[in-house]
């Protein structure tokens, strides 16, 4: 079954997309346009009825909450592609731990930095400056934390590649372009270099390259 | 192993403890005065380097982020005590899914309220009506849609409670004592009969007699 993938030009879209990508899982895009509503249709609103996105819809069964699908994925297609939770229960804990960070702790800032850099001309939103300097110093307080976490593995839960560095790519890629504070990465060495590996995977280039970024 | 949970009496730290209790896992408390400052002593910040809580010690292993410790132990005692994933991958990617909607739609406004309305005089934070306002009414939405979807469903994803509906216990609780606005709830029916089905859990009142808020 191909796992239909709706707004793949958005960011969090794009995070159940290199999922797929690396679980050599077949999909097809369903273009939604945010800036003209189209996620607040009622067609749209009955996959996900806050009308957030993205949504997939694979046969009969649909999802939503881009980190509950790549989960699902992950889970169900273990053994194909790339092993994304680790090999014991115990890695997969930190997977979750490291997943859960991105969510609450590296997200959170960097989505008020893109909002108020990148977006806002777009969604009419005056760029306060203030709010930019109190995030810009929250982000690096939590990427000082992965500084020395990344000193030590070269990934976020061990020496392979998971579901929790993967779950960076979409907004670690607009600090880099878009919100033009990729010094953030550079000024951290192992910050930088896991960086590098993790972006450089044949997985998000495709991505990125089908499906650019709105802005 | 007996499962150590730091900072038992607060909000997240419940999560994991409701969790234990429904899955007969044995642990114990250890106190972590947030108003002290506890959470940035050099020995919790070893176990926690963000210094929230809460976080848990089991023999050797350590874990941080409330919502992956419950997955851990949903997962790893999946046959012991309460199933809280369903049966099938389906049910379980739903219970992600609506796992991620407390952490996203549910939590932020109401932990803004909570910031605001319970906590602002111990913390310094000035209430700004603005703002408990503005969130009031972003909760506000996403009940409306819970309580579509509880029309239709005794539980969040389906017959069976899970840990998407567990997950919503200590921060829903302060909707009712200490927000002071219950109404948000009773003013849904169906949110409000689920409400009363998930609080009255067993589990739930040991919890909350155990250890009691500290607000």
């Amino acid at each position: 079954m191909v796992v239909k993938v709706y707004g793949p030009e958005y960011a969090s879209s794009k995070r159940v997309l290199v999922c797929l990508v690396e679980k050599e899982i077949e999909f097809e895009a369903v273009d939604i346009n945010l800036f003209k509503g189209e996620n607040k249709s009622l067609d749209y609103l009955k996959l996900q009825p806050f009308g957030l996105l993205p949504a997939i819809q694979d046969g009969d069964y649909t999802l939503y909450e881009s980190r509950a699908i790549i989960r699902y994925y992950a889970e169900k297609y273990r053994s194909q592609g790339t092993e994304l939770f680790g090999k014991t229960m115990e890695e997969k804990g930190k997977v979750e731990q490291w997943l859960e960070v991105e969510a609450h702790n590296f997200q959170p800032p960097l989505y008020t930095l893109v909002l108020h850099i990148v977006f806002s001309s777009k969604m009419g939103i005056t760029p306060d400056q203030n709010v930019i300097q109190e995030n810009e110093v929250k982000l690096g307080k939590v990427l000082d934390i992965y500084e020395e976490r990344l000193s030590t593995s070269k990934y976020l839960v061990g020496d392979f590649f998971s579901l929790a560095d993967l779950s960076h790519l979409p907004f670690g890629y607009y600090l880099l372009n878009g919100v033009g504070k990729g010094y953030m990465i550079r000024d951290r060495k192992h910050v930088s270099a896991w960086w590098d590996v993790i972006s450089n995977r044949p997985s998000w280039k495709k991505v990125v390259q089908l499906f650019p970024y709105p802005i």
